[in-house]
């Protein structure tokens, strides 16, 4: 019987569908898993052709020598239980099937033959009808986009553009993921499934999950208590609305369920809920990468007045208390601060602070302030803002969270450097604000 | 006297403490003059240097020959006054002022020196404390960071990061701004004044506004029912909560004021309120952009379900109509669309749609569904996206707004050529349908 360990750390692949065409997806997906890297033995599969980016093609899955852990299958429905039968006898352990034309079109029979030959065989299967699935520490990017920058956040999601669209940013702010799974139909492997794996999987931190419905709620339950303890999961699901679960039910054929309910059961779990894509990404990356502060205080550091304003009404609706320096820190703060700098809650060193200013101000305000964590705002171009931000983590024991905005080239450089080296940087002080209260509200007490 | 049009397009600039070290503002905004390709003439003042970035350095203002409109002042305040009325004897019509130490830090002596000064000669004044301004019709960018890519929008705002994070994305996006002004203190040139002048500027097709107060609500109410009839403005107003209002005292000394009287002001007015820095620019993208469609009847047309879904559940919230398909629409559109696809609205194209099909589903729906616009999603790397949309808006009456996400390298190059095409683009469903949102509920009828 196969598990999801086999799907994600196959060290064999065969392409059934492998096309020479550079637009057809059963060339697409073979080329991501060239490109990506991948060390194990990759192997097309078409009858027509001799060689597929100059690997050697196979006219069926028997011919193929030596053993084969993972099938990806890109062939019309019909063909799929066969192959899997194939397959199975050759001791294949999975198969990603992202060939639709199964329950989703109403061919649920095809979709239980599909199911039968898996089940005979002990053959896990990814879909069908999906966009199939990339995990970097094994190299594999068994999909498209191409993204090949390893990270925390593991994406599981009934969207395949949803997920697509999150390891795309992930990749292009140089954050990466862990994995990224989409679930199709879901003939076998569900997202609780997939929960479960992740929750074990060393390399991830966090897990964002977009799902239209919840087949089995008990199970959910389960499986969240359980997980939640261990990892922070965060949820995007649509259906909020009537039209939304009519959409829903014609794109999935999920119930939707009453959006009360679902939002109580988040909150009962500690569940963290997106109300929309970016804070999908947004609250999964706070949640991958840092600390859940001890308190909700937060002290603001700020070289542009109107950032430190938005972030200061935003804290205020999410229950984040951008509380008022005490006298004792005030007048250290003046001590070490040029005259111009504004001594309070935001704490404002201006347009014309360097690197440096954020340093002292933070150094002298985390002796003696009380505040729980840092929102740093860099507004300007301010060169060495990363360097700042990464030692200051290392002597100080307050968390810090980063914004940076309005830098220009500056701020590319400086983001960049941040994110590869492990720190999350959000482009507004509004989406950072937004993301520490996910943090606040987040189950998990600690996590490295 | 001088006037905003003199600021805008002056055609000889002095900048006073320009520098020759790279990190200073005084060589900074001289380069990005420089860099912008203004082609009036420059000319650096610093009685230490006899060239800067290969330009003649003169002592002082009086020294450089022949006439000239615009001074940039970038020394310490106590010579500012001093200065404007150098300039002033000069026969200089305009000064942008950088330069902080005045009102904003209990200076407010040297403050009402620097108006006197200029009010003796006639000087319009920007700032002092500011940013600057970048207006790219002029292509002078006497400001940070550089941008040289003009567009529809102008940004008038009380916060410098705030206006160069719009700029800044708007020429990453190549949708460029025609200005940018940071307001500083506001000594002379304020926000209404600037409101005047954009929407009388051809290039300006919406005005985006960041501001902490109005000073003058008679005056404001007056200058946005003049303007609000023939150009969009979108504001971002913070002090909404209590900490905030404290936080906008102490950045600009400006009284926030009631936001639920604004609030009753934004609506009465028809002026669309943004919510946060993103919504600024979102709003200010959609109605730079776009027609207002003539109701709120939406066809959303995507390849991706879930972000149908995603983008129906914002809209029941925002008040769009994803209105069900007539049954007319919905044979029209079986007899021309593979049997995969799901007929409703969203109209599912699934995620084996090309760009064809994108067409055929939308002149199909054009000719017989009713809907007031189309809200297109492509979430697949779909090439030709944006032939097909800019062929669609040819050939069809119905406004089309578009979201383009998960897509990979083939996303950023469709992205590119429709937001060079004029046509702007979202990068995920719920940000695309809150933009609706502001543009149906904006005041001006008819934009071209």
């Amino acid at each position: 019987m196969g598990t999801l360990h086999d799907v994600f750390n196959a060290r064999s692949v065969a392409v059934v569908g492998a096309s020479a065409s550079p637009d057809k997806t059963g060339h697409i997906i073979l080329r991501n898993i060239i490109d990506g890297g991948y060390a194990g033995s990759v192997h097309p599969v078409n009858p027509k052709a001799e060689t597929i980016l100059g690997l050697k093609c196979y006219p069926t899955l028997t011919a193929i020598p030596g053993t084969l852990d993972l099938v990806v299958i890109v062939v019309p429905a019909k063909f799929v239980p066969g192959l899997i039968d194939e397959g199975g006898r050759k001791g294949v352990k999975a198969a990603v099937v992202i060939s639709g034309g199964f329950g989703e079109i109403g061919n649920g029979d095809l979709e239980n033959e599909l199911k039968a030959a898996a089940a005979r065989h002990g053959v896990r299967v990814i879909g069908p009808n999906c966009q199939g699935f990339n995990y970097t520490p094994n190299h594999l990017c068994a999909t498209w986009p191409l993204v090949t920058c390893g990270g925390p956040i593991a994406v599981i999601s009934q969207s395949g553009t949803v997920g697509a669209a999150m390891a795309m940013w992930a990749a292009q702010e140089e954050i990466g993921v862990s994995g990224v799974v989409a679930l199709g139909n879901k003939s076998d492997v569900n997202e609780l499934d997939l929960v479960e794996y992740f929750a074990g999987d060393p390399t991830t931190k966090c897990i964002a999950l977009y799902i239209e419905g919840i087949r089995d709620g008990q199970g959910f339950m389960r499986m969240m208590r359980s997980v939640g303890g261990r990892k922070p999961v965060v949820i995007l699901k649509p259906g909020r609305t009537e039209k939304g679960k009519k959409a829903v039910a014609s794109h999935t054929h999920s119930i939707a369920g009453s959006d009360e309910v679902f939002q109580g059961v988040c909150r009962q779990l500690r569940i963290t809920r997106a109300s929309d894509i970016t804070e999908l990404y947004d609250f999964s990356k706070a949640l991958g990468f840092l600390k859940r502060p001890g308190g909700p205080t937060m002290l603001v550091v700020t070289s542009s007045g109107g950032s430190g304003i938005l972030a200061t009404d935003t804290a205020e609706q999410c229950g984040i208390d951008v509380a008022a320096l005490d006298d004792r820190t005030k007048e250290e703060l003046k001590k070490v601060l040029p005259g111009n700098c504004v001594i309070g809650n935001p704490l404002d060193l201006t347009g014309d602070a360097d690197a440096a200013r954020y340093r002292t101000a933070v150094e002298t305000a985390a002796r003696t302030s009380g505040a729980d964590f840092f929102f740093l705002i860099f507004g300007d171009p301010i060169p060495g803002a990363a360097e700042v931000v990464q030692s200051l983590r290392a002597t100080i024991s307050q968390e810090i969270v980063v914004c940076y905005l309005g830098g220009g080239e500056t701020e590319a450089i400086e983001v960049r450097k941040m994110h590869r080296g492990g720190i999350p940087v959000f482009p507004t002080p509004e989406r950072g604000v937004r993301a520490i209260g996910a943090l606040l509200a987040s189950h998990t007490l600690e996590r490295s």
